[in-house]
């Protein structure tokens, strides 16, 4: 176990919580994050602790962490700002071993007394107690039972995503976006002002963690730069980072100061960053949520070269332009392959060369299977995305239908990777059954390592950026 | 009415209706035409032609468009590509006004059979006949009560937006995606090869069109491309125009050449059409419908100043990164009204500068209310966008929730235009409860002028593009 592993397990696979600031209201803080860690099931030992109650939810509460009879490795901080120096003092005083502060109102503010007092937490930190916050939501390790202030209802699955993020907002909002789509996380961490744990920590941590192949995450800045960099280089060559950064534009950054009191950094500077470590860069929640489905789905050997099947020659036309755009290629089959494919299609209104149009976005079985065959045995083809081929038809949650069955068949018996676009055909609310079936068929896929995407557009867009990684990869000697 | 009205009237609201290769085998396009026209309720008259069958669903059956007793105003063609000639001649001994030719195998091919069939078509239609396609869909014009041959379920009612296609599964996708999104057409029009009308024809077309407000497209190459130049620099002015203009890339050049034959031209030249002519320039089906949305619901005097509503502060961060990258501006609201919103948020967890930061994505009605009502005040604010701001407590189909009521109620009060995220927030087969809550959102805020995007980017991409539209057309003396 590396140093790192072991210095913060406590924080990750605490055998005892304490809430401090846990209430029965639920229109608190303290009150909603037991909620949650209850719903969760936190299986390891659970004390609550306010002066004001003696009993929450039938549950005994003690007036202070200090009159918790038993060790505690964690302690929940959700009482007031002005509080929480007193509090996490009893809590280095009790011997705990990490601490998450919930509690707003420190740096962020701008105000004086809001420095002030991140200042004497900082000081308390570094006697002895690890402290994740303030101003966040905590952490949320399936593994270890644990969850963040609003993931009462997260997966209980542990998976191989590592998620840290500066904010709250996006701690709730991409695991659970991401929860359809097969995505599951070993751990995710909201650090907010970072006043001990920072940036660089977390990263050297999800680095050595076993349970975590891809790094994502969503930060405004880094508190000791060269040190996270240093990190992210010597991360990027075994596991992919994936990285939104907030605040590098001139608006961006005036919002990251009132957001976490962080100073943003000049975008010349991140993107030299991004070009000498290797880490992937994403400006939105859901390009960052497809480029983890791009690194947990496709294999390290993906190269640039790219088959589209799709079913309407519009559609052929706008996928060669994208992938053109996103620096992937569309090479014509070899002659042979497209004299084979020729027989296996209907006359007219379909295309071979590459992207192969169908003819249809409803192929039959056969003509699909004849086709992905085809295409599976092309040497100038790395990857195969399927544009909107439908697959639903008889998709009622019962029997998988044989259309999707064949495509999992053969992606099952091949090493090529297969990519699937499944837009939302129908936006109204009578068309909900419809997205039911889209739904199930994406469940169906990311079970089987066929990742799915809303649109063409940002399939070809995450193919390109596993591509690129790998070709960093390969070109810096790494092992990814 | 102005010339080019008259002259295509008969192919948007033909009195009668000839289906030529009528069929009752659904396999056969000429069976999914006449069952498409059926279902969608045309209220002209029908008249079905196949030589081989005296009787199609109960209805009778003439041998040939000759011995239809009764004038023909348009005819469809679905017959096999060798006998398309022979009956366009007899459309035009007939007095047929137009014709639409659904069959492939034409100019598409790339044969010399292929090429030769299209130039006997576009002699015949020299003599009289006016065509659309082949190797098209046709129109779909809710107001002639015609639909496409994949239409049978598009909506009924009319709209302002003319689409042209020249592929036929946008002209499925698109009006079937947009529905849900409260965007109803005038005309749709699929006219594949265009050997006869082309895109020209269509804008000068939609130009006069009085049911027509906003033109969108989906096109590979002009074939008359000085004529479209032409038109295209008239109808800008007084319509805006979005164009995705397929093919742009080497790849997509290639793909373009065979499936509608043709010439897709350079990037550069339809660089300089775009920045000349003022139309609005998309690379996908989203994007475009984005656009469409924008067009649609803000108003003309729309400029590029945003305030932005969020619960949480990475979503402010990202949000102003969004709009300035995006072209639009994120400024500080004035002390004053600053100081006015800090009085109605909480005093930690929030941001009053701009994005302006509610602290919670669920805010009190009463907050949102008071944020919004600020907002509309303040003097350097021309778009008001509520980043995923929950407003689906209570949203269960009857009653409409007062949060949503809140900003529906305040965007009736004023000019200044209020735009929604509303993102899929979970993703899994089990929150498709929560999808509908959405969606019924998405109805309610379209039905009232508040036009809704799934994502930040999206929104901020589609405001920027209506404000530049505005700008183009200041500059350039325009009306719209």
């Amino acid at each position: 176990m590396g140093s790192k592993l072991e210095e913060l397990a406590p924080l990750f696979y605490p055998r005892s919580l304490a809430l401090i600031g846990a209430s029965s209201d639920d229109s608190k803080f303290g009150g909603r994050f037991l909620r949650s860690v209850l719903r969760f099931g936190f299986k390891g030992e659970l004390y609550l602790v306010n002066p004001r109650e003696s009993e929450i939810l039938g549950m005994r509460t003690y007036p202070s962490i200090l009159d918790v009879p038993h060790e505690v490795d964690l302690a929940g901080i959700a009482v007031p700002a002005k509080a929480v120096p007193q509090v996490l003092e009893e809590c280095l005083a009790k011997g705990v071993k990490g601490a998450e502060i919930i509690t707003s109102g420190f740096g962020e503010t701008g105000t004086e007394d809001g420095r002030e007092l991140q200042e004497r937490i900082r000081e308390i930190a570094k006697r002895g107690i690890r402290v994740i916050g303030p101003n966040c939501f905590g952490v949320y390790s399936p593994a270890g039972t644990l969850t963040v202030l609003p993931g009462g209802d997260f997966s209980r699955e542990s998976g191989p995503v590592g998620f840290t993020s500066q904010s709250g907002v996006f701690l709730r909002r991409f695991p659970k976006r991401a929860e359809g789509l097969g995505i599951r996380f070993s751990k995710a961490i909201g650090y907010g002002n970072a006043v001990d744990i920072n940036e660089a920590d977390l990263y050297e941590y999800l680095a050595e963690d076993l349970e975590t192949r891809v790094i994502a995450s969503y930060m405004e800045g880094a508190r000791e730069a060269r040190r996270f960099f240093e990190v992210l280089r010597r991360t990027t060559p075994t596991k992919p980072v994936i990285l939104w950064k907030g605040g590098l534009t001139a608006a961006g950054a005036r919002a990251a100061a009132s957001h976490t009191g962080t100073l943003a950094g000049e975008e010349a500077i991140w993107e030299a960053v991004f070009r000498q470590t290797g880490a992937t860069r994403v400006t939105g929640l859901d390009e960052l949520m497809d480029a983890v489905l791009v690194f947990l789905h496709l294999p390290s050997s993906c190269g640039p070269r790219v088959a589209i099947v799709g079913g309407g020659g519009g559609t052929s036309v706008g996928a060669a332009d994208a992938c053109e755009r996103a620096g992937l290629r569309t090479p014509p089959l070899a002659p042979e392959l497209q004299k084979r494919l020729a027989a296996s299609l209907a006359p007219v209104g379909t295309s071979t060369v590459n992207p192969v149009d169908v003819g249809t976005p409803f192929p039959a079985v056969n003509q699909l299977r004849a086709t992905l065959d085809i295409l599976i045995e092309a040497p100038n083809v790395d990857t195969i995305i399927l544009d909107a081929i439908s697959v639903y038809a008889g998709f009622n949650g019962e029997d998988t239908p044989e259309v999707a069955q064949a495509v999992v068949d053969i992606r099952k018996s091949t090493s090529k990777p297969i990519v699937a676009v499944l837009p939302v055909e129908a936006t109204g609310v009578d068309d909900l059954p419809a997205e039911a079936k889209r739904r199930r068929t994406c469940d169906y896929y990311h079970a089987n390592g066929i990742p799915v995407f809303l649109t063409l557009e940002r399939a070809v867009s995450a193919v390109a950026k596993g591509v690129r990684y790998r070709q960093w990869v390969s070109a810096h000697g790494g092992d990814a």
